[in-house]
């Protein structure tokens, strides 16, 4: 079934109303559920709307909480998130980073204590439709193992570029597991395989299968030991910048994956005046027609997420209509 | 052959001397070409060093200048090469980016117009012995096709992220195809075939052969499409920042490659009081001998170049004698 993004929105607001939320948060917590459904990251959207409520329900998520300034270090601040709504702790941890950059060329949020911030690419595109440019990550409870390793002791922090542009933003958000845990059960769900090794199965052998990833929780770095040298840094970094809490230190059911460490920085482009034509001819760049290859294989990041928006503001929002009862009876 | 490191530095910086460089500099650019060699990243040390020689020669490389401040947009500052010595050029941004970050929290330099930095690993070490986090990156000319193109239009772009540690810093450098051309070329001088596929050859088939892979010019990106989009962006936000030259604006002849951009940012850790202990407690928890696991298997970025560095200052540099004759020729 499809609803419109506005109904969709409604909807989850007035759950979160019902909760105990205040309005503005209320509907800003539900925008940001929506509007990732909207771009087509199901695993992260509605689908995830029930255990959001759970986690409120389980103690995980203080829907009153709001980040408190801990200690500013310059352009670098270091907030708490006192362990509220993961999302809207993300984008008001952004919306500072874009605050400190405005002012000072570039700023630096580091936050502690806070909850799993849903789709990592929404705090992009708050930032592109600002004009800055942003890099922002997350830690996340142990599920991957280190290259070397069989036990998941790295998490696959999630890790968010944004480069602003007229002609369509370029947002890159992706996970160090080469198929996030959400990404394998969409492939599952659609009965699938995997286009390309996505970890190893309970016996050791790389497999394409993603279920048997999921139960041996051994997903492939992207880039075997690159990918793990990477996410270990990205957890180092958030837990020292912000004080908070390492992977390792994270409670590992997901139903109780709370305290995590984030880090948001933005950078402002306004004062180099525009930089449209290069990044315009950047993106041209990719793609001349040499050598007959066939149009429209290569793609940057962002670019289809802005296709199935507007295909999903036109046509309605894509909702499972066993997930939407679920909802509804929130 | 084996040769101690302070001979090896003193050897590269006569022959800078002779080719008009400045005491200082001639020291500080041959110290790091030494140290890379120490270090064990053979590609961009002394084996790289006639190559930088004939760049002089041809003109790419203007060993007199040095950068220049363009512009001061808060903490994040603009500068121009001029063409200057790669990794003269990167050790003063990290320098200035370090600085910046004491006095401010954090620092950028966007430099713009320079050459190849040589080992960026350099950089991050030289940010993690000042107790800063880093992270910089570069971008190349046109060596790597985006995900879905058989053209090389991406460069490798180089990401280096250093996180001080008083037990080891933790240095992660790598370039954003799977292997480098570096670690290309030294897979077949060993005449080894790569652990994992590292590309295509030149019928499009993925494969291990390092050859292959130099001839068609089509490796792969770390983690497929991830590692294509992550070099994208990493080129936009250099050049975009910096105002310097994007991947597809930089000649793609190796002997010419030059105006390059690059990006460094660092992070003053010092005001939030010691974080060793943390950083300790996340190295330790890599490794819990949990289920048998062999020990030594998992390592952190950085903990390799350590140990080699030690065992090369102990025993001397390994060197080509081939090499070493060239080099003592220029």
């Amino acid at each position: 079934m499809r609803i419109p993004c506005q109904e969709l929105a409604d909807t989850l607001a007035g759950i979160l109303l019902r909760r105990g939320f205040e309005r503005d948060r209320a509907e800003l917590c539900a925008r940001l559920f929506a509007e990732t459904t909207l771009d087509g990251v199901y695993s992260h959207g509605v689908n995830r709307f029930p255990r959001f409520i759970r986690m409120i329900e389980n103690g995980s998520i203080d829907i009153q909480a709001r980040p408190k300034l801990a200690t500013k270090a310059g352009v670098l601040e270091r907030w708490d998130g006192e362990r509220g709504p993961g999302n809207l702790n993300a984008h008001a941890s952004m919306g500072r980073a874009i605050e400190i950059a405005r002012a000072e060329g570039m700023g630096s949020v580091a936050l502690a204590n806070t909850n799993h911030w849903m789709r990592g690419g929404s705090y992009g595109w708050q930032a592109a439709e600002a004009g800055a440019i942003a890099i922002c990550w997350t830690n996340t409870l142990p599920n991957l193992p280190p290259w070397g390793g069989a036990t998941p002791r790295l998490g696959n922090n999630p890790l968010v570029i944004a480069v602003p542009r007229a002609n369509g933003h370029v947002v890159l958000d992706m996970a160090m597991s080469q198929f996030s845990y959400g990404a394998l059960a969409s492939y599952r769900l659609r009965g699938e395989l995997l286009p390309v090794d996505g970890g190893f199965d309970s016996l050791g052998n790389p497999t394409r299968d993603p279920e048997a990833i999921e139960i041996s929780q051994r997903p492939l770095p992207i880039g075997y030991w690159k990918g793990s040298g990477l996410s270990l840094v990205l957890d180092m970094i958030a837990a020292m910048l912000s004080g908070g809490a390492a992977t390792h230190q994270i409670p590992a059911d997901p139903e109780h994956e709370t305290g995590v460490s984030q880090v948001f920085l933005a950078f402002n482009l306004s004062w180099f005046g525009n930089t449209d034509q290069l990044a315009d001819s950047i993106i041209a760049s990719l793609r001349d027609p040499l050598e007959g290859e066939p149009a429209g294989r290569v793609r940057y990041p962002g670019e289809q997420v802005a296709r199935i928006r507007m295909e999903n503001l036109a046509l309605g929002v894509p909702v499972d209509p066993a997930v939407w009862d679920e909802v509804k009876s929130l």
